[in-house]
């Protein structure tokens, strides 16, 4: 579930699908997530039938509350980005304004996710591990120990990549006049600011100097990249 | 403790701070961090000293494991920031590749820090909560989900504080010019890129357009801006 779950925000920091068609790695990206939110809906069933089987009360822990948060935004997360970037129907200036929204709650829901793996596997440790008990450090405690710390570190990569601002995917109809002009900061800034314009709705197109400028910081912002 | 780190997270983000000088507000950064790092070692030995009366064994739960981490990385980042950031003895290009790597472990050991204490909530209630125990969400363990459920949404406020762009300090010496020169997004870009060349080192001042244009990339994520 965490490796589908990163492999969908990494999707567009791989450099060798910067060749693909924008298109298609959204569908990759909305393909991942929803099978990632299937297997979460799927796995808190047998959560749930597991403890009415076994006579554990639901929903008491931390962990659970948390998680039950997580995947409730998550659904949210999900159904907001079908509607908004994966459908033609929503006007730029719109996807604009909810893309950076949409790469933080993303970015806060993984991280949110794994600190609930964790919770999780602490529970785990503590109900499972009687004789020799948790506290007196078991074999299996140090290797389950040990991948919870792996959890963090891969998550900890996965944010490293996710916002790193040279591994962005270079936006499609700049990337040609890039190549052509690298000549100066302000060229390329300018030259940047009118591909991004052509991107918009005609009706979006009465644009002065400062709504250029602050439309500009915003595509920076929504994963386009004005340099490089 | 966790608002002690949070407000040196965000101490940069008040802009009402953003008239008093760029030292004065590293000093009060390095400092809430400095008296965060002394309380996080007074509760550790306070911690151990409490396990060896009782009889408990140390460092055997995953909570003890990223805990530790993040207490050791936090250690290495305060030691760091202090002698690239705030000793006068490193050069520019330095600070320049270093802070996006301060601004992530910053916020990465901030999020483990969240989770190491909702693990650590977790393992107590468990211990803790007897008769009734957690499982019968006693009134106490309720509370307490509902203190951890704060801290998460705490957390997430004080990482979309971090993350957005605009409200990001001013660089100091572009302020006044920023005023008398917000024409065209070009303009500024070169104004900002002069600016933060006079920052540097002379040494470095032989830039070309391209090490101009990274450069200019570079000083953006070291938590310049510029534009607006």
């Amino acid at each position: 579930f965490v490796s589908l779950l990163s492999s969908a925000i990494i999707v567009y920091r791989l450099p060798w699908t910067w060749k693909c068609s924008k298109l298609l790695m959204k569908f990759i990206h909305a393909g991942l997530n929803t099978i990632a939110m299937i297997l979460a809906i799927v796995s808190m069933v047998a959560v749930f039938e597991f403890h009415n089987a076994k006579n554990i009360p639901n929903m008491y822990s931390l962990h659970s509350w948390i998680g039950l948060t997580a995947v409730i935004f998550y659904s949210l997360q999900l159904l907001l980005g079908f509607a908004v970037f994966l459908l033609p129907f929503a006007p730029v200036h719109l996807r604009v304004v909810l893309m950076p929204i949409h790469i933080y709650s993303g970015l806060t829901i993984f991280a949110t996710v794994i600190a609930t793996a964790l919770m999780g596997i602490t529970e785990k440790l503590i109900f499972s591990l009687k004789n020799p008990a948790y506290s007196a450090s078991p074999p299996e405690a140090t290797l389950v120990n040990c991948l919870g710390l792996l959890l963090v570190i891969f998550g900890s990569l996965v944010l490293w990549m996710a916002s790193r601002p040279h591994w962005k995917r270079p936006p499609a109809e700049n990337a040609k006049i890039l190549r052509l002009n690298v000549a100066t900061p302000e060229g390329t800034q300018v030259e940047s600011t009118m591909t991004n314009s052509s991107n918009a709705d005609k009706s979006d197109l009465r644009i002065n100097t400062e709504a250029a400028r602050k439309q500009n910081i915003n595509f920076d912002e929504a994963g386009q990249r004005s340099t490089m």
